[in-house]
């Protein structure tokens, strides 16, 4: 036990406090709050009108996201700081305030009800199963909510295939979700054609998305459950992105054997995932990313840049494997068939 | 918006999945992992066993907890931190996993359910009120699980009112709750006599406390609401300890005033409170205390030494008052008559 700091209850107080920061934050973006700021309303009173609140209610909850530090403070007004006015006012178009809806939604929250269970039985209770199949509403809701923060990983991904210059490319898009990895790499490459595959009622948001996004002639669905349709062969590129974490080791490798065999030699998996160094404790969001798998999924797990390259490995990916970090705290891992 | 630092996602993110760091607390807690470590079981295969637990749940509780600073790992082998052997190993003398049952509890996190509408509104929604008469279980669980976390403002209190030279003492210790307040004063001054006030359920913790802390016999109860019974008179001390936070000021001020009228001229009303500056989001957790009071109270909150001094001179302590800050969150205020 190291002498040179005092012991204090401090952090333990915070950690056994930290849902208020959640509820705190969910608040504010339900308020619009940040919108509120960025739109000139800076003092109590300017700010509960424009969030149709009490000034009790707002006063208390500004104060609280000035020591959270999403806002700051000065005299009686506050101000947005360069990560709230970026990505938590509805003017800025890096808004992020729809992840809530997913990442702190009831549903999610209620896995962690006992996480202690959990961890006795080493899995998730059968009603906290959030990747079984009966789910598909909240995948739905995932694909809706998740859009917007996805951007970045999805320009990222277009960037190390070399989509640009890469002429004609089959694209499979593996559990799609809302679609923007696959429907980037259309919209940067008009000689990308991309086959989407999820739950109907989650194609529907990609069909949506490429609709929007002006990419829909070059965008096919193929509806039902990732592990048993038949994807086709003559592939360039399978994407698997945010999808095998849900899943134990063995899982992974049969989904990524089925990926190889639908690709062209030579094709490439992209994989998108949360990749813990070897210590598993760092970096901190991606090694944390565990324990959203431990509470939600019956085997899932953030996986090392090892286990990956022994899954890609063991599944026919002969050509090896490369990682890209990505300023998200996510990594791009490339395995060529 | 200052450019110096790029902006990141990071805070956002990490203030949304923050109630996983209290889910993560409770359940290391609840399985008794920090103990199994101070007892010696350093790997994920002796810690399992030791909490009864799987390998894999706990593999990623221990990286979770070492990622939130609650443990450190080194290679294979986990350690506690100096804070979490000093507060959260049952075999240390200030074990705080108790306050977990009441500080993250369901009934409490469930006030935050809700917190955009607690703000648009300004107050608790009915069934929400945790200050209620009917809600008395409630306090008696918090008197159950905060008496280890009170202890060194009950020393700190009694060093501060001098109570070992005080000599005859009549005490009077308004909402008691777990009654340590008035007990300690009663252990550190063998002439202090201690009169509790709480309702029933919660008197029987202090009573039972009183009789494990030796000072039964000079530790009187008064069974009722703080705010209608009848107190007596001739006290030296009355005893307002993390009370007033409950209540809008004037409602403070009416107790307040009871309390003076209870007290011998030149008696103290000695008050355990978080006193935010007049910033009002410094220090961050006694400013951030607010917040539980907007999600909980009707109209309580944190109140600043000008506040506290408004309402004492208002209730007719003119003796004027005095702040001394504790090692833990809170302030002692000294007000007297």
């Amino acid at each position: 036990m190291s002498a040179t700091v005092a012991p204090s209850p401090e952090l333990v107080f915070n950690s056994l406090l930290a849902f208020q920061r959640t509820a705190a934050l969910k608040a504010a973006v339900e308020l619009e709050l940040f919108t509120a700021i960025d739109e000139g309303a800076v003092t109590v009173g300017d700010i509960a009108k424009r969030c149709a609140s009490s000034e009790r209610g707002t006063r208390i909850l500004c104060d609280y996201l000035t020591i959270a530090g999403l806002l700051s403070k000065n005299g009686a007004q506050y101000a947005l700081t360069p990560d709230s006015a970026v990505f938590l006012s509805k003017r800025s178009p890096a808004y992020l305030g729809t992840i809530c809806d997913f990442l702190a939604s009831p549903d999610i929250v209620r896995n962690f009800d006992d996480l202690a269970g959990t961890v006795r039985r080493g899995t998730v209770a059968p009603q906290a199963n959030t990747v079984a199949g009966h789910e598909q509403q909240h995948w739905v809701t995932f694909a809706r909510a998740m859009t917007p923060m996805m951007m970045p990983a999805a320009m990222g991904i277009a960037d190390i295939v070399q989509i640009d210059a890469a002429g004609p490319t089959k694209v499979l898009d593996v559990a799609a979700g809302h679609g923007v990895f696959g429907i980037v790499l259309a919209q940067r490459n008009p000689r990308v054609d991309v086959v989407a595959v999820d739950w109907p009622g989650v194609l529907a948001v990609a069909s949506e998305n490429a609709a929007k996004m002006g990419v829909a002639d070059r965008h096919r669905t193929l509806a039902g459950d990732a592990f048993s349709v038949e994807y086709g062969s003559g592939y360039d590129l399978v994407l698997l992105t945010n999808f095998l974490h849900h899943y134990d080791a063995a899982t992974c490798t049969t989904l990524l054997r089925k990926s190889a065999n639908a690709l062209k030699p030579g094709g490439r998996a992209v994989i998108l995932e949360f990749v813990p160094n070897e210590d598993r404790v760092t970096p901190p969001m991606a090694a944390g990313f565990s324990l959203t798998m431990l509470a939600g999924t019956p085997a899932g797990d953030a996986y090392t840049l090892a286990q990956l390259r022994q899954m890609t490995t063991d599944a026919g990916f002969t050509g090896g494997i490369a990682a890209h970090p990505l300023p998200t705290p996510e990594t791009v891992v490339v395995a060529t068939k």
